[in-house]
């Protein structure tokens, strides 16, 4: 008798199948990874639309933007809210392409869920259960990052607490845990989008720029995401990084975007898919 | 020139003396460490006001209980909620004694600062920035947790949210980081109490509970607490810890609560004060 | 003017090109990715010989094999010593493969060097100075894992102590830190590999075995580390992993190598290359 | 029936009565805390001797000081070596207290012997298992530190490997283990010491200098340590801390130092003994 895990909605024991999160048109958990892309923070129209248009030329599927910005000290930029999700409504009329934002606040939840197709959990409220229990009864798609110390565990639990309030359509974020080392912002622990693809149906993508901190290691991380088997990236881009009221020594530009786009070759996907099989033959086996 | 911290009005360089926090009739950050004593979860009135009785005949300052409960797990008691906060408004009019108890959402803020003398931000809503700015118009104290995962200066910075909207009564209360050892729940950081005393003019409190996450070690962890300059306690304690709802393992019985607060000997503080005295000695001739 | 780190030997600012390192007559650090295979602990020479065998068939490059163990309980299983290296010596005879071990003690280095043509450091062990000292005096190259606990800072000043010593032949070993997260073994932290390879001239590898504690995991890691940029794997294979007598749990049987060595399909390793240049490209337009 | 833990020997489920490890005529693991004082590195004669009669002076029970230096960098200064072993000795003869310092190399043991009253194991050397089982059959006790990494089981472990091998002198010492927390050097884990009484009949000591890096801190964190029930401290205390070449930032200088020692006021230890009398009380109550 197979043992049912305490996060029994998000476990792949009683749902074999792989779920497929529809965000717009843009499939998430399928054969080609995702990529969400844009700048840390919304700061005008200009920006956020150089950006859109930028980011959907190079080969982008979603549009990323923070209106509501979750900020360690209160004299820091703390984004501009509702016109920012209007600034990202425009990005999509003009893009065509999907939008993706953080909400904080359960009172914000409606209003989110008027202008965006996704809603996403930052990691430092990942624990917060009133955030998701109104999540869960959202109608659009949520992004759960994991928190920076959170075990694997925790993180399936606060996604289940989306699916047990009837929101199936959780895509789970990697963004970095906090350890010791200080090189980089984060830790990017890859090994548990692999350890995640055994234990859950949910799909689940990386952020590179939060995990590392650095521009110059974006890339590199993003290649061994898709290696590992991701479902997609989430990358912040900014027109000019060091003039961005946020992140920016961990924001590409523009044209930096549009390389790592062809350094990645997503077109051309079959050995990941392949590799994944090989996986579980070997575990099969054991 | 003195540099000005990040955190501003935490900093005890711009405002030298220490802050005395009043929870109804009740000092915390005096000569006399403060004794919050109460189940981790408010299951029923018998249960409450019970260990409210016994809690304050031992000798315990403030009562605590939860009403909002932020579990791990969605399938986990969740609290009774507002009915919490009127069973702890009963154990007020019995005893004498003011209450604290956890607030998860700001729509919850109105309702709890209506019925409770201090608002407790939990360890998981450190960096909830939403939560902070609700509370930090509240007309209550607060009693904001260190995140398991929080550097001391993302900590005073989160007080800095409360300070800097208004709200001047802050509390300070660790609870123990989670680090790579799991023998105890967390690896309580009593040092970083010594760190605040030095950078900070708010009071800081200890919860030995949680941070140990095993009642025979509360005992131990109180008395070392005291002794490095803490302005108090908050400890959980039930009628009988191995039936509670949440947290038993670390609960005290009332038998080993009242033990515990005399070996405490809470009276006779006068080596703590002078042995601060002593520490601002030596500093002040390094 | 260039700041000269305080690793300066090991450092990139000092020597821009890449470090070759030959172990026997194979070349770490170049444009294949190396691999080296074998037993946690060389048990028998039936288990090492067939070991031995079947990975230098599936394309191993070098065989390894731990002689003496560290080993956390006195009374767990401690290595066969001398005679393990005796019979690494034959598996090199018998396949032609250079051999690598692991020594734990500046008097065991007169013998190892004699038998073997890598000898490596464990984790435990990085900053045990005494051994790194004789190591810098040795004829043969040094295979220095990270420390469980280890910075990168630190790690590179561990290499360090070998170069000033005058060894040059250092080859670095990711296999994972500890953190909070006790998911896998360990959290294997694959951007560190990247961030080594911006500031050493140091060939880099990962285990993958010990990083994730799990066998099922390791496919899946390999993959990412080469998608990185590692230089190569080592990797733990054992004929029957469920009746070893160390790190069972995360040996690969021989057939699972063989599968792995398929899907890692490393004779095509040129888009790799190509995206190591995309990322200096990139790093030389910031 | 009671399970044994893999730490057979050193638990306290097979050995009930505290261990008491005879230093010269001291004895740790008494109702008396012992103060272990002097310079983190022997620099010269007259620093050494300088120090050593202070602290006499001041009331510590013996002197420490380091010979053989495990330095992170290979540039920074690596110890005086035998040399230092020397003017040890002399700092006994003139003040007639015993001398304690670190060894970090099975070669030096015979040396370290003949010379010390009691042989240190250095935190990054807590794992070096060649290095315990050399000191297993030395004939002087051992101060065994606690790795930076070390859970508490893995640390009972490498105090074993001394039992098993025949040496029962064996001295704990808790210095802080590393966190993501970056204000203090590490982070003192006091409630292990707590644990550590739980678990095991040896003694155990605190380092409140290596533990938080920073002088001002020292005093508090002694305090706790006792208070939390160790049976010492080991001390970083230097004339200048200023001109030291190790450690400066956390050594005390001889006023402080004597500060310190009155502050503690280790005549009267009555309180602490009942505490843990109170505890017992407590937990066989449980």
């Amino acid at each position: 008798m197979t043992e049912i895990p305490t996060f029994a909605l998000a476990s792949n024991k009683l749902k074999s199948e792989r779920t497929i999160v529809n965000v717009g048109d843009v499939q998430i958990g399928g054969d080609k990874p995702v990529i969400i892309a844009g700048p840390c923070s919304i700061e005008n129209r200009n920006q956020l639309l150089t950006t859109a248009r930028a980011v959907k030329v190079a080969g982008a599927d979603i549009i990323r933007g923070g209106a509501y910005k979750p900020r360690t000290s209160p004299y820091d930029f703390q984004g501009l809210g509702v016109e920012g999700l209007r600034l990202l409504s425009d990005a999509r009329a003009e893009t065509g392409l999907p939008i993706v934002s953080e909400v904080m606040d359960a009172r914000d939840v409606d209003t989110a869920e008027a202008h965006l197709d996704m809603l996403q959990v930052g990691a430092r409220n990942m624990q917060n259960f009133s955030l998701l229990k109104r999540l869960a009864e959202c109608s659009k798609p949520v992004l759960l990052k994991r928190g920076p110390s959170a075990t694997i565990k925790e993180w399936l639990l606060a996604a289940e607490y989306l699916l047990v309030g009837g929101n199936e359509s959780v895509v789970l974020c990697e963004r970095g845990i906090r350890t010791f080392e200080t090189e980089m912002r984060n830790t990017l622990d890859l090994v548990a989008v692999a350890r995640v693809l055994e234990l859950s149906h949910l799909p689940i993508i990386v952020d590179p720029s939060h995990a590392t901190g650095r521009r110059s290691l974006v890339p590199s991380a993003s290649r061994a995401a898709i290696a590992i088997g991701s479902h997609g990236l989430i990358i912040e881009v900014h027109p000019h990084p060091e003039q961005a009221l946020s992140d920016g020594p961990q924001s590409l530009n523009l044209r930096e975007f549009s390389s790592l786009m062809e350094s990645l070759n997503l077109r051309n996907m079959s050995h990941v898919t392949s590799s994944v099989n090989d996986r579980h033959e070997i575990l099969s086996t054991v």
